[in-house]
C-alpha cells in the first residue's frame, strides 16, 4: 500500500476527554474516529489492526474444531423471556419494539439465539458434542462508556457455544479452549495470563478469564511467574504460613502508646516490625454479634474472603460506637486479648495464628499490648483466609511464589453447564434412548477490546508499539525525496515490490512531506520495522533499518534488503 | 472438512411458509434457520458461501482502489436530522432510544455518518477522491419481510461512498465502480445485467442497477443480447419504427362488431391482426380534459411513460360513464374518428403513427371502423412512447433488438451528487481556495441476497446449483462403505489429502447413510463436483464422477484423480 493512496489522518494531540494512553493514541493514529458515546468508525487503519486478530482468532478456532456461524443481531424478545434474562438483565441490555410493536433486543450476547438453534436441531447423543462461534458486532449500552474502545458500547466479539453430552465432555472441551486461547494470545504477540475466575482452585475451575498485562489494566492479578497459576487478587489464596508458631519467649505487657492509633506510629512507636502488630477490625455480620478479625499490620482484610466465612455474609464495619459499647476502647486500640467469647466472635488470618510475642490493641483506648501470645494470653482464634495476597506468598499451587499484575480482561471461558438448556428445553437422547438436558460451555473473546488492550500494553513516547502479529503493516519503506531524486523513488518502489513479492504487508510513505514528520507517523502507527531509502545512503549502497524498539537506526547494504528484512521478520 | 466433524442438516420438505425456491432450498439443505420474521442464523454451510461472495466482493473493491473500514451499525439521531431524513425515512428505519434517553437509529445505510467523517478529516482538493467501503449487517424494519434472505430485516450490505473535487470525478469513478460490479458478478458466476434505473438514455446515467438474471426476479428488464443495453420495462425506450407509414390504399368502412369488444374478439371478426386494430384508452388528467391514447392491439399501456407527458401527470383512466357522455359509445367501441379535438386530447403511440388502414372503434357502440387513415379520415395526432417494449423490438442504442428477462436486483450505483455533502457541510478548499460542496457517489452490493439470487438462477428438482465460485465445498467426496471396507476408505482419505493439499474446499461424506441420501444431500447443498469411491470400481482402479448439472456418471483412473479433477475445476 502506497500512503497516498491509503487515508492516513494523525493527529498532534489527542482529543482532551480521551482518557487513556490506547484512546488516546488510537484516536491520534486514526485507527478509530468517534460517532457517540462508546460508539466509534473503525478506518481503514484500525480496521487493519482488527481484521488481524480475527483471523488469528478464527484460524484457532477452526484449528479447535469449532464451527463458525452467523447469528443475527437482532433478537426476538420470547427468547430472552424463555431464558428469564428479559426480567433479569439490567438496562445494557438494548430493547426495542419493531414496527409492528413486538419487542426485540439488539444481543450483547447469544445463549438463548445458539440453544434455540441446537434444541431444534440435535435429537441424539451422536450429533454431540457441537461447539459453533461467530465474530459479530454487539451492543451493551453501558451506562458510562469509556476508554475508547476498551469499554464501548458497539463492539466485536468473538462468541462460542458448546454442547455436550455429559460434563465429562464439557470438561475435556473446556481443556481445550483453555489451550487454544493460550495459543490465540501466544501468536497475538500479548503477555498474558489466564486467570481463575472462581475459588482460584486448581482442576475443576469453572470459569477462567484471560488478561493481557498492563500497567492500567483494571484488574489485579496475582500469578506465579514458575508456574500457570494466575487468579484475580481478591480470589487468590493466602496460605497458612508452613513454618509452625514458635513458642512464647516474652511476657505480656501493656504499653501507653498515646496518639498512636494508625498501625504503622503503633508499631514505630514500639519498635517492631508491622509484621509483628496484629491490627484488629471489628464488624457486625447481619445477625448482629460484633465480630474481630484480626490481621498482621502489614496485610490488608480481603472482604470477599471474609465475605464467605460462615455467618459473615453481608457484614458491614462496626461504628465507633458500637465498638466504644462493646470493647470499651476506640478503634485503634482494640484486640482479643480479655474479650468476652460469648458474645464476640474472633477470627484471625492465618498468618497471626503463626506469630508468636506479638503486639495488638489492649482494648484500653491509647495503650497496646506486646508480647501477646495465643493460648496464654487469650484463647486460640478461629483460623480462616482473611487477606490479600501479596508479592512472595507461596502460590496455591505450590510451585513457586506469587507476584502481582495487573491485567484487562479479554477473554473468558466458562462451564454454563445446564443453566439455559435446561431453561430453553435443549435436550438430548442418550444411549439408553433417556432425555437428558444437554451440558453447555461458552467461550468469548474481546475482538475490538483486544487491540486497545495490545496498545495499553505496547506503547511508548512515540506512540503505539504493535506486536508484529497485528500491527496494520509489518514494514514502512520511508523515502528520502521520493517526489525529488528519481533514484530514491526507483529503489524504494523496487523495495516495495520484492517484499511484497513474497507476502510482507509493507507501507510505502510516498507523501510529499519532511522526514521527520514521516518519522513520526510511522512510529505513531506502530509499524515495527522501517526501511529509510535516502540519496547518500544510495551512494554507498545502503539502506537504513530502525525497529519501533530500537534506541538507533543501522545501515546494511542495499543488495541484501530482502535478506536482511526477512530475517528481522522471523525473529518478531 | 469431514461431514462428521461438520453440522450438515438437510430436511426432506421446505418449511409451508417459505414461498420461493431460495427461500425453500436454503431451508431444506440447511444453509439458514429462522429467528424471527425476516431475520435469520446463517448456518455454517449458509456463512461458507456468504463469505466467499464477501471475499470477491472485497478483492474487487480493493483492486478499484477503494479502502475498507467498519462504520457502527448504531447511529445518532442528530446526524439523520441535519441530512432531514430522521423525518423523511419512514418505519422502516428502525429509531431507539438508549438508556439517556438519547435518539439513535439501527444503520440501515450510512450516508450521513460517512459524510461526517470526511467532512471532519479533509479540507483540501488533494485529498480527494477518496472511496470507502464496509462489509456490514444492516437492519431495515420492512413491513412485510419474505422471500428469506431475499426480502429480509437483518441483512449483509456492502456499501461504498465516493467523494470528489467535482462532478468529472465523480462521473469517473462512477465508470470505474460500473466496470467494478461487472467484474465481481461475472467472478460470482452470475448472469446478470446492468440496468439503467432512471430514464435508461445512453451516457450520463446516474444510477444503474445490477439484476441477476431469473424467472422469480420481481423486476422485468429489457436488454440487448447484441449490447450491454438494458432498463427496466417500465423505462425502455420504444423507438419509433424505421419505416415511413404507407399511403393509404383502403377506403374507410364503418362495420358492425356486435359484442366483440375484446380486441382479440374484434381482429379475428374483422379478420386482421392485432397489430393492425388501434385500442382507444381514455383517460382524465388532473385538471379534467378527456383523452385518448391509442396503441396498436398488440401492445400495452406504460402507465409510467403516458404519465411523464406534459399535462398527464397524475391521470386517471376515465369511467364509462364519462366515456359514453362525451364520445357517445362505450369504452369498446371508441376511437379517433369524428372527436372534437378542441375538447378531446388524442395522443398516439409512435408505432400507431406508423399505420395506414388500420382499424379502430367507430364511436359507435358495436361499430368499429376498418381502413382508417390519419390525416385523410381524421387530424393526425400527438405522438409519445407510449407502451411497454416487446421481444423484438430495436435497442434504444441502435445495436440490435430487445429481449426480456426478469430480474432480482443485487447492486446499485447512484451519483448521490451534492445531497448529503451539501446538508451536511461537507466541503474542501479547490485549487484557488474556494470552499466547494464535495460530490458524491454510493455503491451498494446485497451481499446475502446474492446467496439468495445465485439460487434462483441456480437450481433444479434436486436442489441448488451453485456457480463454483460461491459453492460451499468445491468437490464432494462420496465413499460407498467408508465404515465397512478399508481400501474404500483409505482411498477416499487419500484423495482428499491430495486435492486438499493443491487448495481443494473438499467435503468428505464420511456419514454412515445409505448412498443415496448422501448422493441427495451433496446435490441439494449445490456441490459442483462429486467423486465416489465405491469397491468395485476401485477394483478396477476406477473412480466415479459426476457434475452437477450432468445427466450421467463418468468413470475414470483413480491415479489420474487430481489432474481430471484440475481440468474439471479449471472449466468452471
Amino acid at each position: 500500500m502506497h500512503s497516498s493512496k491509503f487515508f492516513l489522518s494523525t493527529l498532534k494531540e489527542a482529543p482532551a476527554d480521551a482518557e487513556i494512553a490506547s484512546q488516546q493514541l488510537m484516536l491520534r493514529a486514526g485507527l478509530i474516529k468517534r460517532v457517540a458515546a462508546g460508539v466509534y468508525t473503525w478506518m481503514p487503519l484500525g480496521l487493519r489492526v482488527l481484521k488481524k486478530v480475527e483471523a488469528i482468532v478464527r484460524e484457532e478456532m477452526d484449528r479447535a474444531g469449532a464451527l463458525e456461524l452467523l447469528m443475527p443481531a437482532v433478537q426476538p424478545a420470547e427468547l430472552w423471556q424463555e431464558s428469564g434474562r428479559w426480567e433479569k438483565y439490567g438496562p445494557e441490555l438494548l430493547r426495542f419494539k419493531d414496527r409492528h410493536q413486538r419487542d426485540f433486543v439488539i444481543g450483547p450476547t447469544h445463549e438463548e439465539v445458539i440453544t434455540d438453534v441446537v434444541r431444534r436441531e440435535i435429537r441424539s447423543y451422536r450429533q454431540l458434542p457441537v461447539h459453533f462461534y461467530q465474530i459479530q458486532s454487539k451492543f451493551r449500552d453501558e451506562i458510562r462508556p469509556r476508554f475508547g474502545v476498551m469499554r464501548g458500547r458497539e463492539f466485536i466479539m468473538k462468541d462460542g457455544y458448546s454442547f455436550h453430552a455429559g460434563f465429562h465432555d464439557l470438561e475435556r472441551e473446556y481443556g481445550k479452549m483453555h489451550e487454544t486461547y493460550s495459543h490465540i494470545f501466544t501468536r497475538l504477540g500479548l503477555a498474558f495470563r489466564a486467570v481463575a475466575a472462581d475459588t482460584g482452585s486448581i482442576g475443576g475451575a469453572g470459569s477462567h478469564e484471560f488478561h493481557v498485562i498492563a500497567e492500567t489494566g483494571e484488574d489485579d492479578i496475582a500469578y506465579c511467574p514458575d508456574s500457570d497459576y494466575a487468579a484475580n487478587v481478591e480470589l487468590a489464596e493466602a496460605l497458612a504460613p508452613a513454618t509452625p508458631r514458635p513458642a512464647p519467649a516474652a511476657s505480656l505487657e501493656k504499653v501507653a502508646t498515646p496518639g498512636k492509633n494508625a498501625c504503622a506510629d503503633a508499631a514505630d512507636f514500639l519498635g517492631i516490625p508491622l509484621a509483628r502488630l496484629v491490627k484488629t477490625i471489628a464488624i457486625m455480620p447481619e445477625d448482629g454479634a460484633l465480630t474481630l478479625l484480626l490481621l498482621r499490620a502489614d496485610h490488608t482484610l480481603n472482604e470477599i474472603k471474609a465475605g464467605k466465612i460462615a455467618g459473615l455474609a453481608g457484614f458491614r464495619f462496626a461504628s465507633e460506637a458500637e465498638i466504644e459499647a462493646r470493647l470499651g476502647a476506640l478503634p485503634g486500640s482494640i484486640g482479643p486479648v480479655g474479650v468476652d467469647r460469648q458474645k464476640v466472635r474472633v477470627i484471625a488470618d492465618r498468618s497471626v495464628s503463626a506469630l508468636s510475642d506479638f503486639a495488638c490493641g489492649a482494648n484500653t483506648t491509647g495503650f497496646h499490648l506486646t508480647g501477646v501470645n495465643f493460648g496464654r494470653d487469650c484463647p486460640e482464634p478461629e483460623l480462616a483466609d482473611l487477606r490479600n495476597v501479596v508479592p512472595g506468598d507461596p502460590s496455591p499451587d505450590g510451585k513457586g511464589r506469587l507476584a502481582l499484575c495487573r491485567g484487562i480482561e479479554v477473554g473468558h471461558i466458562f462451564q454454563l453447564r445446564t443453566t439455559y438448556a435446561q431453561a430453553l428445553g435443549c435436550c438430548y437422547l442418550d444411549e439408553s434412548g433417556q432425555n437428558q438436558v444437554m451440558e453447555m460451555g461458552c467461550y468469548g473473546i474481546g475482538i475490538s477490546r483486544i487491540v486497545g488492550a495490545a496498545i495499553e500494553q505496547g506503547h511508548d513516547e512515540k506512540g503505539i508499539v504493535f506486536p508484529a502479529a497485528i500491527a496494520p503493516f509489518q514494514v514502512a519503506i520511508v523515502p528520502l525525496g521520493y517526489h525529488r531524486n528519481e533514484k530514491v523513488k526507483a529503489e524504494a518502489e523496487h523495495l516495495y515490490d520484492e517484499l511484497r513479492a513474497v507476502g510482507v504487508d509493507v507501507l510505502l510513505d510516498d507523501r510529499d512531506l519532511r522526514p521527520g514528520s514521516m518519522f513520526a507517523d510511522m512510529d505513531l502507527i506502530g509499524i515495527p520495522h522501517r526501511i529509510v531509502v535516502g540519496e547518500r545512503g544510495l551512494r554507498d549502497g545502503t539502506l537504513e533499518y530502525k525497529g519501533r524498539r530500537d534506541a538507533e537506526a543501522l545501515t546494511f547494504p542495499a543488495t541484501e534488503a530482502r535478506q536482511f528484512l526477512a530475517a528481522r521478520l522471523r525473529q518478531d
